[in-house]
């Protein structure tokens, strides 16, 4: 079958879209043929080398596809069925073996390219702000990176939620683009400290920063408040004033998705299906699309989600 | 009436013994007459200048007594209740104003001493373990200073939910200590790097060293551990790899009993009592008092409780 591998002897790591080997299935996996898979920030750094696939998973990159199930395995899934998947791994690839509990419904009036784009937002988002911080109405919720494709979703779900959201970006069109996805607060990174503006009033922060925002996350956080961590743009080792943990009684938490386990995988989709799929169908959750691509244009969705423009979420497509 | 107080203008800040006014009742507060207090570490920082009462909070140490209610203000109570009292503050004075929500009634078979140097260490290691890790059963919990007095009691109260205890301590005598209290895994840190011994296995960490203990307690922790911090012995600035944070998804949270308001105060109470009485009652609890001393010999029990030699609580009587 064809997909987009590495060339790892290279120096550059191109992408290159070739022949490799059909998978095969293991007990209570079915294999999907690939219409449409979503580019994560994660598929980044797998090419880069910084992000290995956990043990056992597809060499292959991608993180979350759509598409139709052609051999159900040993499984009860229907042959024919159109699917959503959460992936380890080889969603850049025309068909990909997944784990039944990682298949996910459809939802209501999306197309397979939509589909294929929101279930790693989906599942990020809800297994950390919903699961994690359990995040309720009237809180105070910090995004940074509003406009990405994790800070578009979480300032809508956390709306649905009924949560104040205040983000940060680094430009006033993005800004205008997190205010019309319901942003309450809006910072500018750039003009604004954001750790002054929201001093001791966060109850929850999703965060992308790491070390660079660490210091200001729990100056914003207010007592009994929690930042959950999943990326690390800004660097891991930091400096932390386990005085001031202590007497705000804070919490710094961070999860990364694809390393759970089967049945961790397998709560959070049934969990996401159950709180976010709703939200998705009835339009209070828009998942935007800001560009396609061919499968063997990867190379060039990569650097164009590296440029930091793109508001929302790429897909490749067979 | 008499109190201790600290003669803060004396650079050794010695603890005295004299006359103070008796405190005035506000609304939803009872008037206890304190026939004893225990004596906590929060006591010695609060004498060393360094653990200021929160405001609004009696200047006068002792963070729990218990005694006899002798004016019932505008709540229900009736006077002449023997009860035990989470204090912010007040428990070295002969009168002490409680807030209705921090009274808890004596446990079945104590002493008023007992229950008094009970209360500080059943609702902080309840809310942390109970409340906050939700430690269940079949998990590892690795509580350092197993000796001490909030290491004695979260042994027990982790072997009564079921958990497998590992504990550290800088003697075989503390650690024989222990293993009498039913911790399974007993580790002297003077001779064994705990952090290798319990790599990647431990679910909870109840941590009192803060900073000198963060790398390790990371290290020690296993996927999706959750590390309570409750002191900060030994420092509070540390370097955090955030990377390991997230790869191992663990969360670092810290909390003081002090500084919460009284609506969270009289939730724990509600809490510990519910969980923890019963333990106390049916003696799969047992509460050590190591040593009783006269009001007026408070600075004696500072100065015990310092020397790092008490297993168990230390109680002022009047």
């Amino acid at each position: 079958m064809k997909a987009i591998i590495v060339q790892a002897e290279k120096e550059d790591r191109d992408l290159i879209y070739t022949d490799v080997e059909k998978p095969t299935l293991q007990s209570g996996e079915v294999l999907v043929k690939v219409a449409a898979a979503g580019v994560n920030r994660g598929d980044i750094l797998q090419a880069a080398g910084h992000y290995p696939p956990p043990p056992g998973a597809s060499e292959i990159m991608g993180l979350e596809c759509a598409g139709t199930i052609v051999d159900a395995g040993d499984t009860n899934q229907q042959v024919g069925t159109e699917v959503a998947c959460l992936l380890a791994g080889g969603g850049y690839g025309e068909y990909v073996e997944v784990p039944e509990g990682q298949l996910m419904p459809i939802p209501k009036g999306f197309s397979l390219s939509e589909a294929a784009s929101v279930v790693e937002v989906a599942c990020t988002v809800w297994s950390n702000l919903g699961m994690l911080a359990k995040v309720t109405e009237g809180q105070r919720v910090l995004i940074h990176g509003g406009s990405g494709g994790i800070g578009s979703f979480a300032i809508q779900l956390c709306k649905a939620l009924g949560a104040e959201v205040a983000v940060t970006a680094g430009s006033q069109d993005k800004l205008d683009y997190c205010r019309n996805l319901g942003a309450d607060i809006l910072i500018n990174y750039r003009e604004e400290d954001y750790s002054e503006v929201l001093k001791n009033s966060c109850d929850v922060i999703l965060d992308i920063m790491g070390a660079k925002y660490l210091r200001g996350n729990m100056r914003a956080l207010a007592n009994d408040g929690i930042q959950v961590g999943i990326g690390l743009q800004g660097g891991t080792k930091a400096e932390i004033n386990l005085g001031l943990l202590l007497a705000k009684r804070l919490t710094i938490a961070g999860t990364t998705l694809r390393g759970r386990s089967l049945e961790d995988k397998a709560a959070i989709c049934r969990d996401t299906i159950t709180h976010v799929w709703p939200l998705l169908e009835d339009g209070q959750i828009r998942h935007h699309i800001y560009a396609s691509y061919p499968i063997a244009e990867a190379a060039q969705a990569h650097r164009d989600l590296v440029s930091g423009e793109v508001t929302g979420k790429l897909v490749l497509e067979f």
